[in-house]
């Protein structure tokens, strides 16, 4: 830690807008696709497809972190993950990140320096880095979080493209970071692995662009609840998606977790967000790449959601608004 | 405007998130940079050059702009622009902005709207649009736009690149949006013109890929002031930046205003930020482009900014953890 002025210090008042973004710079790799790193008006990332794919999310303490229970790491890795989540489901490599920090000058320097090593350790995992941002003063944290990748010459897979016939499979965990969320609800902080699923998601980044070449037909980051973003999918897509609950797996931990809560593991395997895993469609006869497991099929008709062929009501999932 | 659900009438509550995102990106235009707009986990954007200059700034409500003097259209316009400015002032031809916006459960629909309306029309003044972004709840208004743009086959216009013997010239206004702040600061609304001035920043945005064509060595975008951002430059690339001030345009209602309130109008121009002025350096000899004006020149000698031959001192301008 660089040395901290007088006035708030280990605070990031004490450092000042550019000592603290000079506290933070340095923690971010220099990966090939950083043309020009931060420090100047814009940074400068390779594009060699000659498209860009970009999304943002913006986190907001209380919201989507609590600092009580989430360290900065913690945090970090999560803004990180959410994002990278998105280019992946596209099927794109992801290769930087924009951050923006919005904080109150009394956050401790080290939350600030723990968050940037989150999000640098969150990247190295896909060889992505942190390429520019913004500090300013918040009353609240605020993390703002755009991701850009390049997608390798493919098309993007979008969320239309499902097509009557297809499989329909995903890739990583869902319901965990649900199951940890109502742990820690609860006031408990065990099981540990429930917890941190909540804390830091682990999407399976590698079968993102796997999938796009494999010749899936939809991909969508499940980040808002398998059945809620099965609908996007529907929707965007015009047809029905099927579920059958029996190849859904439930971990152990989910099963152990909702015995002890008199809870039904299916809801949060089938309506808990933030897990980021990819549900994904591809042709029939179609080999899954690692990682995917089939779960149902593509089928014509109204765009709808059908479990154990039984139309889905109230999707679930999360609405900012609304909860 | 689209049909309110029950609850929260004409707030954004009651349209709840989707239908909020649903209600904004019907404003966003589609250029032929747009492969895949709204709607999917990312976008799609063209990168001709196969680099993207990407650049973040994150806007929060009561520090960067009051809902009270800004309409909401300001407040889109004004964040559209500053990260616009980053891009020209590397040189860049805009192309998208992605939009994260956190806002309270009331916020009227309206300001919302108001808002996508900004963005999209100060987008328009350089041919990009809104792709994408994130819509979340947060006690107050915070507004995260990333911006990209496509260099078209030049050399990015870095801080780092002035010479000893180069002509520094400015392009656009300065001094306007300190003047504005400062009428406003003291409860009036006129004069209008640098009310607007503060509101809404007007950058001078060909002039940013003009400079790079006519061959610039460094370039910056003036959002902290003239004699901070110069102090970037004079860092970066090792060398003295001198400023006549007798070149410096004080615009007739700076000079009316400070007459008015007994200040310094040229302590505006020297140290006001947000104006968005582009900043550059140009081989000796050079014909400026249209829109620049020589006002000093670069020499050898340790880092530094000389104004009419003295040292500039506490260079002023904007920190946003020490004001």
């Amino acid at each position: 830690m660089p040395n901290v002025p007088a006035g708030g210090a280990g605070e990031v008042s004490g450092l000042g807008e550019f000592g603290l973004i000079g506290a933070v710079v340095g923690r971010f790799a220099v990966t090939p696709d950083v043309l020009l790193g931060p420090g100047d008006d814009a940074a400068v990332v390779a594009a060699p497809d000659s498209r860009v794919v970009a999304t943002m999310d913006l986190l907001v303490e209380g919201r989507h972190f609590r600092r009580d229970w989430s360290s900065a790491h913690d945090v970090g890795r999560k803004a990180a993950a959410q994002n990278l989540a998105d280019l992946v489901a596209m099927g794109a490599r992801p290769t930087a990140l924009l951050v923006g920090l919005g904080c109150p000058p009394d956050l401790p320097v080290d939350w600030a320096t723990g968050l940037a090593d989150g999000l640098a350790d969150e990247c190295a995992l896909v060889g992505a880095t942190v390429v520019g941002g913004d500090v300013v003063r918040s009353d609240h944290v605020v993390v703002a979080v755009t991701a850009l990748g390049d997608l390798e010459g493919r098309a993007p897979v979008t969320r239309s493209g499902a097509r009557p016939g297809d499989v329909l499979a995903v890739a990583g965990r869902l319901g965990w970071s649900a199951a940890g969320l109502a742990v820690l609800g609860r006031g408990f902080r065990s099981p540990r692995v429930l917890v941190e699923a909540h804390k830091v998601p682990a999407p399976p980044y590698a079968a993102g662009p796997a999938a796009a070449v494999a010749g899936a037909t939809s991909m969508v980051d499940v980040s808002d609840g398998l059945l809620q973003d099965a609908g996007h999918v529907a929707t965007a897509s015009g047809v029905v998606l099927e579920i059958d609950t029996a190849t859904l797996e439930v971990g152990q931990p989910l099963a152990d977790a909702a015995a002890a809560f008199s809870a039904d593991p299916l809801e949060w395997v089938l309506r808990g967000g933030e897990d980021h895993a990819l549900l994904a469609t591809f042709p029939p006869g179609a080999a899954l790449p690692d990682g995917f497991v089939a779960i149902g099929r593509v089928s014509a008709g109204e765009a709808s959601v059908l479990v154990d062929g039984v139309p889905a009501t109230g999707l679930g999932g999360h609405d900012h608004f609304r909860s």
